[in-house]
């Protein structure tokens, strides 16, 4: 794979937008050159009236090692290096949640680090049997600080601190019944069933699932009267749509909508 | 049933108070009038010190099939009846939150979008085994927006968003596994069930059972420092109760308690 | 066992300082007398930068059946009592959280009502296979109010809500399925799978665990965007360490790290 290939690929097809992390010769590490090449596909997306969803998935035997070791080791007692990099790693993190249409990892191989914080970070998650998940920096003498501002987010507090401290691996499954990814699927079918899943979220109206996303969010840390007040606006908005009547039509007729609102 | 039969019904039986959801023609949706009785029925039973519990059944073969999207389709691009009504609604949501007793979901058939809603809001719920739990407006073009607010407050992150963006049913069992329900019974062992767990709650000191209940949501979003000087001073409060006295007597000398303060 | 033999024993070895409820009478109660001592024991540790961390255990048939309840009768009345008992309780409890290592609950028999509060309080928990857990106030006319504050951090709302209401038991693997315990181990081998979980800390470099523990419970309530500038920075600071430039030699060279910060 030459230095000339693209960091990360991109492929558009029936309204789903595939990024593909592509360095498997170094795992996909986030690198600085990684980290820029995802922030600028994610940010190009974020005005894209286009796509309807988005799958991050990567080349290779891995979905992403975390940082590139080597690349931090270089710059040794660098603390504004540092600062620089975490913080430009979780402003891709953010990118993803911010983003007005769903993502979904496609997770192969391990995820580990700050690659277990991108599928923390995504909206659903679907992972080959074979995948395994951890936050492994404590190996090496680094807590994984940001990666577990994700996590937590996904899993209840005792197993986040179990994976954060020990470094230790979970599988597939493990990671599902915590909640960690959505669905497992045998490694042979993984494409089969991200497409199935993507397809679902495509077949949806595009303006209630922006509005969704949108709003999902935003709610989740709010008091229960503010949430509710703020929910309740978003969704009369939402009945404007023009999708709506017709989805009600569909739903009344026992028929398959027609969306206008692509 | 004819239109004068009430929306809801209500059952009052050994300090268990059953309302019941009754218009099984239309799967108990939450139109105008069924939310006008249902938060008039919570509204009598807040300052009714003689319920110890509360069951929030449903008439016929689904639990509730979430708003009424025939009258809503009658107000289309009325912005403000929308808002209304879904201010009404979640006003009745948070009324089973704030019920000075437990509410208790028992659910059969479907409970979809409003639906679910209302089930998530229950403190405790009890499903037949064949019941399902979608929010399913994504369907029709709507983003169940205020339904996402309690639903996420119940179950995992990924897992509220793939049920908000696919419309999927969830069976009861893995409504009991995402913890959305408490228990699973058989369906024709149902009503045993509920009844079990509410005559449960009835055994129990009425001042403890209302102590908790209203401090419980209070401390969930508060700092740890500030949650635990709450919960300090209701649980200083509570120990005054005659009920306690004869609670701990009757734990030392091993008998039943009788309680006086019902 | 005399009046003379301490509440608490403390016992060290291998960096792992182990601290054992020592009433096992009074099924480890936590009478006036075993939250001073407790607390004592914890304040010591806070400043010992010799211990990596901490295993909290009990002697005899239980964990620790919650408050002393004929202490508790003998002040009946007295509010000031209670406030000031609950208080120094949850002082206690937010001990352990803000200990600067990790600590792991070794749970055996019965873990009930401020002793389950022990075990929600701590980073980890390892529960024999025979173990069960309550919070049981409820049945003494006492709602467990200052244990829900950590169990409903452990634990979904409608499973603590369940368990707070009906005081009912779950066992140790319905606790590990919560959440509530990180690992079940038969009740012959807990005391093997708590030591390896405590070697498993001890091999991680020290100031990479310190750095952990204290960040994780703190960025946990924060918004994503300030637990991410949070996180970023905590994490910069632990790049410096020297651990971290022997970790990452380490990992790359395919060896085991050799930690100097201990």
């Amino acid at each position: 794979m030459s230095e000339t290939t693209p960091a990360v690929r991109r492929h558009d097809a029936d309204g789903v937008t595939t990024l593909t992390l592509n360095r498997p010769a170094s795992f996909n590490a986030l690198s600085e050159e990684m980290l820029e090449a995802l922030g600028a596909e994610l940010a190009s997306l974020a005005d894209d009236g286009g796509v309807r969803c988005v799958v991050l998935a990567a080349e290779g035997r891995a979905f992403c090692a975390g940082h590139d070791l080597k690349q931090m080791r270089a710059h040794d007692d660098d603390r504004d290096y540092f600062q620089t990099l975490f913080a430009r790693c979780a402003g891709v993190m953010q990118r993803i949640v911010e983003l007005p249409v769903p993502v979904i990892a496609r997770v192969q191989g391990i995820a580990t680090a700050a690659g277990c914080q991108l599928v923390a970070s995504c909206d659903l998650a679907v992972a080959a049997r074979s995948a395994r998940f951890a936050v492994s920096g404590i190996n090496a003498g680094l807590f994984c600080s940001t990666p577990a501002v994700a996590l937590s987010r996904n899993v209840a507090r005792k197993r986040a601190m179990e994976m954060l401290l020990t470094g230790e691996f979970i599988d597939a499954e493990t990671a599902r019944d915590w909640a960690l990814v959505n669905r497992v699927a045998d490694d042979e079918a993984l494409d089969e069933a991200v497409a199935e899943l993507a397809a679902s979220l495509c077949a949806k109206s595009a303006v209630a699932v922006r509005t969704g996303k949108a709003m999902f969010q935003r709610q989740l840390r709010m008091p229960l009267d503010e949430a509710y007040a703020f929910a309740g606006e978003v969704m009369a908005g939402n009945m404007l749509a023009e999708d709506v009547a017709e989805g009600i039509d569909a739903f009344i007729e026992k028929r398959r909508p027609v969306w206008k609102d692509r």
